[in-house]
């Protein structure tokens, strides 16, 4: 599975750069093909509700959010990168 | 940004691919390195509820939806991919 691939390697060699400030991370990625609609996004809209289900399980500091967006025709992605706060698991 | 890139890029050889049958979909990547906690994964949860906020916008067929779960190590990754239907976009 090539994307699943990319991703695994990619975090891997974000990894190996920042071992010596190992920090417990989630990132989230939201790639949405419109096919053509002309109708708004609801992209933005999952940004802020998939930050509200993740602080059910981990306390996220606001300054701890990195949100990247982007729009490229009828694609765009949403990539959000959190650095999780010590010992933060509720679960 | 390497990530983002890969994930395009990605995205952009299977749309190539699956041309003649364009459909919108709606793909998600959840990357979590828990650096050697030995606490309960939360992400079949998170899968759960990331679904319940797209219903919000979009109606999602139970069968319209691919789940992926890897774990390696201290990282798991869970990978969603949605067609969605055609037209269905509420917003």
């Amino acid at each position: 599975m090539g994307l699943l691939q990319n991703f695994r390697n990619n975090i891997n060699q974000r990894n190996q750069g920042s071992a010596s400030v190992a920090k417990e991370r989630l990132q989230i990625l939201v790639a949405h093909d419109r096919m053509g609609r002309d109708q708004p996004s609801y992209l933005k809209h999952l940004e802020r509700e998939i930050l509200e289900v993740i602080r059910k399980y981990v306390p996220v500091d606001e300054e701890a959010i990195s949100v990247s967006y982007e729009q490229e025709g009828q694609q765009e992605i949403l990539e959000l990168n959190i650095i999780l706060p010590d010992h933060g698991s509720r679960l």
